[in-house]
């Protein structure tokens, strides 16, 4: 039997999980309403209002990002209210489908994939249709590595009364999010992403006005209901049996994290994603998405003509072990994804290019062979941000 | 500093969980789209339909129980559907909350915590509604330890035309439940019971009936939406990124469980109640839960007058690391509740007993020392089931 390969988890989700928050969740379980767990939860819930700066509270919930996402249109929307969803991608669809979903009015301000929503249409948008009930922005398109102004974009819907809820999933401790300095009335992020967790939880943080308006939805809820979970979460615990080794390895991931401060986790990420690009450009390719600061959660690379990033990201992965995602929906084909958010350093990057330049030489396209690697190591070396 | 204390889990969930389970969970981490995660996944699914015994599909959601338990409602009913709920503890009634959450019209079937809900009271109910959408049974009823028939009343339910949806999730794998030979439509339960993995995952199975139905729904849904569930799962895939880590230790969990057979866990849950039954009443404590081979889930045992099963409770985890689960709701203070579901042996029955009656001994309760251990034992080693 031949050695097994090593892998390398490349993908903008999940992501690397650090071998100590692997081994914490191979503890035997807790239980959930003993003392020892009301600790460990109590502890995550702090940390977790540090990571979302915010003094409100933060929820957990056992569901996938996208169950926390749901979790406020059920607890803020009624039939009929009426929502804006800037969306040029995958995610900001999920938003749109998932309030058509509790019958909301959505009025889409749709873009194409790739380009980024532009506080200017959203203030004219609002203006047109006098007001809206919330606004649903994704702060990073992990479909098109996009990642947006949200202070802008927020200040923008809170000027016309609307409520401000982000899906921060992929972004939450790769770039800034300020909840409260922003007046970002609902973020929602999840523990397999920045969190370096694997993932099984979800979080949504609520404001003082996002509260209010929980008394007035009358959309049915009972497992995301944010009142019910608000109060068991001042024991502190989890209204219903939590996905105990995930919260033990997020307890683990979190204290990481703040040890080295946000402050830090954001430089390192704008320099992992300014290394990745100058890599993908010094190898001849075409980047997707924008060559930006900002962009520094996934790097999408435009696949070259004639060639099935289908086959291409199989190839890779077969081949050499490695992960990377392709393109999702109407890119699906078109794109091949490098994530870099989390436990990530310059030489995973290096990795994501090698692999890509040693698929796409086998493929026969054109590229420069030799320079990826020394480049972004070189950029990485050299940032300031 | 001292050594860190023995821990034993004896409540009916979290259970136990074997070694092997954890190692798999302190894997790096699959991504969920890929080949590798694919097989793992498809394998899971299949093995949950042998557990389920049923040749229809059972969908995984990334969740609690409850969070399965209310996706039957809003997959199966609309605002006005009536529904029958036959409660006799904290799950009973927690169905008809999940029920009356979406509108449903529900018609409670009360019984006192502790009483077993009657084929024959169902009849009668359903003759005098002139039949219901559903009826919602909840087979092992873990805040008091009754198991009901669910074979009898699934009868009398779908002699009246109605859903029969079954919360199953301390009872699957411990007692019978053949879902498709006993015409259960809907069959809702979780990994963090006899299925000896840490909670995270919660399953529903659909019959074809139970399909039909979701097309008359008219409740929102969108994480919890079956037929996304569905269409994913024949890739096989999850519609959203599913607890990976949770996912591997219920792969090799459920190879366990299987390796041995689903009969000989049943005789053996079977022999474990009735050991402990035993055991506590040879202590001269008396029973809360009916003292009969079906009652193989959790032990119910009254806490003898003017002692605080509260107090009781903490004391035994405090003093030996030993966790018991104390009553629920109204119960609250009044059982103490052993747990012997999943990765159990006659050992674990054993320290529980001796652990309850040093503690009972020490608060001054007059209880018989030195016969509980051995009598569990004994009727252990000579139950015939």
């Amino acid at each position: 039997m031949a050695m097994p390969e090593k892998r390398y988890l490349l993908t903008p989700g999940p992501t690397p999980v650090p071998p100590q928050v692997l081994a914490a969740m191979a503890a035997p379980v807790e239980h959930h309403r003993g003392p020892d767990f009301k600790q460990l939860f109590g502890r995550c819930l702090a940390r977790l209002r540090e990571v979302f700066r915010t003094e409100g509270e933060v929820l957990v919930f056992t569901a996938s990002g996208t169950g926390a996402m749901e979790s406020a249109i059920a607890n803020l929307c009624s039939p009929g209210d009426r929502v804006v969803v800037p969306s040029a991608g995958h995610f900001g669809e999920r938003w749109a489908a998932l309030a058509e979903a509790y019958g909301c009015e959505v009025s889409g301000l749709a873009y194409a994939w790739g380009e980024t929503p532009a506080p200017d249409d959203l203030e004219a948008r609002l203006r047109e249709l006098g007001g809206a009930t919330a606004v649903l922005l994704t702060q990073s398109e992990t479909s098109t590595g996009v990642v947006c102004d949200v202070e802008a974009l927020a200040r923008v819907a809170k000027a016309a009364g609307a409520l401000v809820v982000v899906d921060a999933v992929s972004s939450l401790a790769a770039v800034p999010l300020e909840v409260d300095g922003w007046g970002v009335d609902v973020a929602i992020s999840g523990s397999q992403k920045a969190l370096m967790t694997p993932p099984g939880l979800a979080f949504a943080s609520v404001s003082n006005a996002a509260w209010a308006a929980t008394e007035r939805s009358t959309s049915p809820r009972y497992y995301f209901d944010w009142g019910r979970t608000r109060r068991a979460q001042q024991k502190p615990q989890s209204p219903f049996t939590p996905a105990v080794p995930i919260v033990a390895g997020l307890d683990v991931a979190l204290g990481l994290l703040l040890e080295d401060g946000l402050e830090s986790a954001f430089a390192h990420h704008a320099r992992l994603g300014r290394a990745c690009r100058e890599g993908v450009k010094g190898m001849g390719l075409e980047l997707f998405s924008p060559d930006e600061d900002r962009s520094a959660v996934v790097t999408a690379v435009k696949v070259p003509e004639g060639i099935d990033g289908r086959e291409l990201v199989l190839e890779i992965r077969d081949r050499f072990g490695v992960t990377l995602a392709g393109g999702q929906g109407r890119l699906e084909g078109k794109i091949v994804r490098i994530g870099h958010i989390g436990w990530f350093d310059v030489f995973d990057i290096a990795t994501a290019l090698a692999a890509l330049e040693l698929a796409l030489h086998g493929a026969g396209a054109e590229i420069e062979r030799g320079v990826a690697v020394t480049r972004a190591l070189d950029v990485y070396a050299g940032a300031r941000v």
